[in-house]
Order: structure tokens, then sequence, then C-alpha cells
């Protein structure tokens, strides 16, 4: 059974996210502790929203001591699975697909591209890091690397075929930057990651921010837009 | 007065970016008039949560008649201002940056990439559709095509100072790359897109349903994850 499943990334896991990001940044600071409304100062958010997201994916703090730092980055890598390597196959090696290639964050977050696949025979020869194989091969590294995460970057007209072919072969979680909504069936994830929907809606706002007039107001979009 | 803003693009506007793609592809195969009731199947979301946003961002129908897809294309595109072009820097021109600026999808758009730039003297004589100027041509460029909103693909460790100074140059929306969250003030929107959080947040969710099972447990899932 194929469906739209349209997952998004929760906004409560967003805000783990950037709390991470923020307790990374204190720590290379020498700061060993905090409290919940260092946090919520830090990121923008109130201090019972950060208590709320924390409970939410099972973080405790002692309310007087406020938190470890240490311990609260532990936590986070647990819940993102960071002790362990996660294999990753991309398919589409445009200029999209070289330069998330070449993404050298992924690494440092235990996420290895393995390999890359590409129609065209030509990019088979391109001698970067990573080997480009042609799409026959994608059974085999599947199956030696265990792989169960894609990112696809292929053009628009084969996203869904692409797709169809990944989740036959194991594949359970996808990253698609192609600018379309592939349907899949219901145990399988799909973060449709839309890079003019991110230009569009930015282009919204700034129109829309040009349009309030007045302190009170700005506040009230803000409510509207914060995390 | 520099804070954290931290824009999220609210759910509401990313299902009406889910909506504008569905009826493109009705409208390719010759549909001309939809229900909230198909758009809803065609999407995932329930009929409701469609007239919903159609009414938050003003969209108004015939319930019996249905809506009328050339119309709503048309609203769509009046609130994403798309009946006028927008002029767009891009600041950065790593391997993302250089991915970015041959995107062709923001042309179609009407979203111009009119200039990038880089500190690296080498990439200035990089012959691209785009030209590539050094960061103290910014001002000029930005003051002749009334430049708004800007592309950020620089390093982590430039990212806040060049958002300062495109700030200080009248840049009022910034769709940042930079594995950072910037400080800005309160006029000005950032939106972060951050490439290796939305793949863990897939391998969060691929090991969320790993562990689910049961038809009843993976509904309750989805209820959580769909827009």
């Amino acid at each position: 059974m194929k469906q739209i499943t349209n997952y998004i990334i929760k906004n409560s896991l967003k805000r783990i996210f950037l709390y991470r990001s923020c307790l990374g940044r204190l720590k290379t600071m020498g700061v060993e502790r905090v409290f919940s409304y260092t946090l919520a100062n830090e990121t923008g958010v109130t201090p019972d929203q950060v208590r709320k997201d924390f409970s939410e994916f099972g973080i405790r703090g002692n309310k007087r001591g406020g938190y470890e730092i240490n311990d609260l980055l532990e936590k986070m890598e647990k819940i993102f699975h960071r002790n362990k390597d996660h294999n990753i196959v991309l398919i589409g090696m445009g200029n999209l697909g070289l330069a998330l290639s070449k993404y050298n964050k992924f690494v440092q977050r235990n996420m290895n591209i393995v390999a890359t696949f590409d129609i065209d025979p030509f990019k088979h020869k391109m001698r970067s890091g990573i080997p480009v194989y042609p799409m026959n091969r994608l059974k085999e590294i599947i199956d030696r690397f265990r792989v169960k995460v894609a990112v696809l970057a292929v053009p628009e007209i084969s996203a869904q075929e692409v797709c169809d072919e990944l989740i036959r072969l194991g594949i359970k979680g996808i990253v698609n930057f192609a600018p379309v909504i592939p349907k899949v069936p219901p145990d399988v994830v799909v973060n449709n990651v839309n890079l003019c929907d991110e230009l569009e809606s930015v282009i919204y706002y700034v129109h829309k921010l040009d349009r309030v007039e007045g302190l009170k107001n700005i506040k009230l979009l803000y409510k509207d837009m914060k995390y």
C-alpha cells in the first residue's frame, strides 16, 4: 500500500536540535551546568517550553541544581542514536548531490555516506572521496553496509521511481531533495526538503514583516512565527 | 538590539506549499476543479484542515462547487508574491553555494540569484552563469538590484559576521545553510536550514518506527508526525 505520508520534523524535535547546538557552544565556553531559564534565554523560547520538551524526550533534571551539560549532551546523543554509525547512500550526483557528498558535517555526526549512485556512466569515473556507482549496484551496497537511510538528489521526474526501488531494497528513511512529494508505504519515513519552499517562505515573511507596523504587532507576529 | 529569533516555517504554510504542488500536478492532468476532500486525499491531511488552512491564508471557495484550480493557484501566487521578481544574493561559493547558484528551480519561481560573493579571489574568475564578486561589492549590488533576501552558504565560523554585514546593508530575510544559529534584530527573518538535522531527524524517526509494533501504534505515531 502506497500513500502520502508527508512526515515533517516536529517542532519539539527542532527545538532539541536547537538546545543541543546551544549546549555545545556553552560547553566550549567552559560552562558546566545550565538551568532551563539559561537555555531558554539563549534559544529564544520560554523556560517552561524547555522543561516540557525535555520531558517529552525523557530528559530529567534537578530543578534546583539545573542540568549538567555533559549529561544533557550524552542523553541527546542517545536520542539521535549518535552512539553508533549510520550508513547512508546518496542517489543522484548532479550539482546538489555532489555538494551533499562533500558535506563534511555528516561524518562529524556519525552519518557516513558509504556510496553514491548515478545513471550517468561519465560520473562513475569521478574521483572524489566517495565512490559513484551505477544504479544496478544499489542492492549489493545496501545489503553489504546494512543501509536503512538514503538521500535523494535526483531530478523531479525520476524521484518516485527511485524511491520505489530504494524501498524495495529495504530503505526505511529518505531525505528527499527532489521538488516532488513521493508516495511511500506507511512504514517508510520521508523528509521532503524543498529548497524553493525554504526561500519562498523567507520572502513571504519579509513581506509580512514589511506590512506590520508598531511593536505590538511585531510581537504578535513573533509569537506566531517563533519556535 | 540583536537577539535569537529562530523563525520556522509554520506548518500551515508548509501545507500550502503541499497543496500548491498537488494542484499543479492535477492541473497538468487536465483537472479543472477540486473539492477540499480531493485535495485532502491527495495530500494526506483532513478536509477540515484544508479548509482551515485556506481560510487562514484568506482563500475562500464555494462549498458546493469546490474550488477552481486556476483560481486557487493564482491566489497562492499572490500569497507568495510570485507576481513579481525577487532579486537574491548568495554568499559563499563552496560546494553547497555552487550547487545552489546552479539550482534552476529558483528562476522558475521568479527568484533570481543576481550575484554571488566569496572571499576567495580564485572564485571570482569562475565562469558560471552568475557572477562571483568579492565581498566589498556587496553594497553596490544590494543597492542596484534592491535585494532584500540573501542565501548564506558560508562556513560556520563566518556566518554571524556575514549576517551582520548583510543586515547593515539592508537585507531583511536570510536562508542560512551554515550550521549555526545567527543572532539578528527583530525585523529580520532567518530561516535556518541545517542539513545534518534534516538527516538526523529521519534516522530518529526510522528508529522510532522500528520500535513501534502493531498497526494501532503506527497510526498513533502517524498522528504525531504527519502534517
